[in-house]
């Protein structure tokens, strides 16, 4: 693992374009801030290509989507595809709700999408995996995670993220499994929000190594949430979301590589 | 009162869809998650019927309202009459801008609102009642407010929660009064929006009981509140507000017992 | 410098109406709210005018534009200068993308505005002045910053509020500076928003002191926060945010007096 990527990440600032969502965008922007990136937000057409211009990566966050913000994930995607960005999709709820389902195919036909991150059941459903969306972590076991992220990456041809208690990262083949964080993060809204576009902020920095990006975000982003809970001593989520971006700021590489619980193979 | 309506929520995770106040949105998102029910949002008309089926009821917010999303109201409302899923509105500074008023006198002709939960200005205007919008605190003392909520309901054909120092709660003829809160809510913006969803929350999960899931709902986010407000040494607006969303996740039934202040008769 | 500006905003409680960017939407509500002013935030034309009626000031914020946004500034500017009430602009980001440089443009070409709060990125832009718009802190002094300021006033024919570490106040003549603030100021998005929102509240208690209404929004938001930041003993910018909009509500124009640092000149 490249610890070092955080302070690159630091020292580059980066500008990580975001189609948001209206819910988490608060939040989502300032933990991109305190990691030491950059947060730019536009739903207006006539600017995309100038966004997209001085972003470092875009992230594409299906949370709230409009078919309007979809014709608008579809101009951004294509112009970062054009200038070589790195493209992030959060596929909101997709095993959920159909017409998602529909508006993901369509956006991973007309883009190259090169990160997917999202919950079991969102990867399920882009995977063609039969899955409930609700009850995600009853039943089955890591091992079927694991199948799942894979599965979504060869049918969708990028890297995925299928997180939870565990991260599972995967380009179809290589598998790395970031086995940090704290049940705190479900008690939160915005939790995956975050994370997608903290995986942006370092994709930006190595756009040709995606699966170190993707790594090194789960790491930071799961990690300082794990040193964050460590010193509660209740299940505080406004609190816990709180200290979660004041310490985004403050974590340090070694502090990471203390806590770290990270498994690769194929 | 039936306070097991609490554990029965938390069991049931319910899922409250909300046409939401862009302002407000997170708070209410996270305020949802921490009482243990599941919010979702969306403002696409293509995905109202799905996001209306999966849901326990239904909240409708005219906070920051557009004309599309007048229309995404009338159209989800009417889907929740149809499906039967209890309709929740709050109709946010009605007293104060005649549009709003003629958007919600439209709404409640088109959609069966089951509960309108509003402050004395809002719940007067929609009573037929001559009130001024701002300086609702100045005057009329407690037997008006009571008054104008039995007039509201009686007019509307819906259980009303006229909130405020003391939340007086009536379909028309009982009248249940919650007097716990704190004057923290007021400096916070955003409470009323809360407890709107708190109220589709315990809604969801008790559709034939409406009374009592409003009186649950209004002494849950009262008294949790004047709990939180009880450990505080000075006026602290945001601190208030990350502390309440912070209890709402760990009040327990008994303790909302022991600080009730509630009344009930006809 | 008149501190009893302070004590004035809370006994009038102005309303505020925000054209508003929905990353720190509700950010700039409670900072409004905390201070004692009322936001009220909308997107509705139908309403536009009962809502600048009601309204002592309005605040047009780029901050995330659309062409029905823009649409929007304008009618509400044009309402604002027939119903007399004060109009502020914050160009977000008009010196980074040429798009919102012709928005800026227009705008200013069919609005009278009467304060602008910008960085210095944006003011030069303003201005006509070449300046990235990256790399702000980088390279120039404190007067070419007051020289910006002064053409920006002169090009624009209104105040100019050029913030950073040191707030420049000018009408293009008088030149006044508030050298109070804390560099936590950066770490949180929506910094700036906030303080735009701020000179709106003092300009609609002193609609013809506009000098003097900057500089104390300057005063109470910048000397506000350093007051905040020499209690904290980290960089925490979510805890900052949380104890900036407590304090707002708690500062007196005493302590603000007492840790004071401003300058005025020609």
């Amino acid at each position: 693992m490249d610890l070092s990527l955080l302070a690159t990440l630091r020292a580059k600032n980066p500008i990580v374009f975001n189609i948001a969502n209206f819910v988490t965008v608060q939040d989502v922007a300032n933990s991109l801030n305190s990691i030491g990136a950059s947060p730019i937000m536009s739903a207006e057409p006539q600017e995309a290509e100038a966004m997209v211009q001085i972003a470092g990566a875009v992230c594409l966050n299906m949370g709230t989507l409009t078919t309007a913000q979809v014709t608008q994930m579809q101009a951004v995607g294509q112009l970062a595809n054009l200038h070589h960005k790195p493209v992030i999709l959060d596929p909101v709820a997709v095993g959920a709700i159909p017409y998602r389902q529909q508006v993901a195919q369509d956006l991973l036909q007309t883009v190259k999408v090169d990160i997917i991150r999202g919950n079991a059941g969102e990867i399920a459903a882009l995977a063609g995996i039969d899955w409930q969306a609700r009850g995600i972590d009853a039943g089955s076991g890591q091992a079927d995670l694991v199948q799942i992220a894979q599965a979504c990456a060869v049918k969708q041809r990028c890297v995925v993220i299928l997180s939870g208690p565990t991260d599972v990262i995967t380009d179809g083949q290589q598998v790395i499994q970031v086995k940090n964080g704290t049940p705190l993060f479900q008690l939160h809204v915005g939790s995956g929000d975050m994370l997608s576009a903290m995986v942006a902020a370092f994709a930006a920095i190595c756009p040709d190594q995606l699966l170190a990006a993707a790594q090194m975000a789960c790491l930071t982003f799961a990690g300082t949430g794990e040193l964050v809970a460590s010193q509660m001593t209740a299940n505080r989520p406004a609190t816990f979301a709180i200290e979660l971006i004041d310490k985004l700021s403050l974590v340090t590489a070694e502090e990471l590589e203390n806590v770290s619980r990270v498994s690769s193979g194929k």
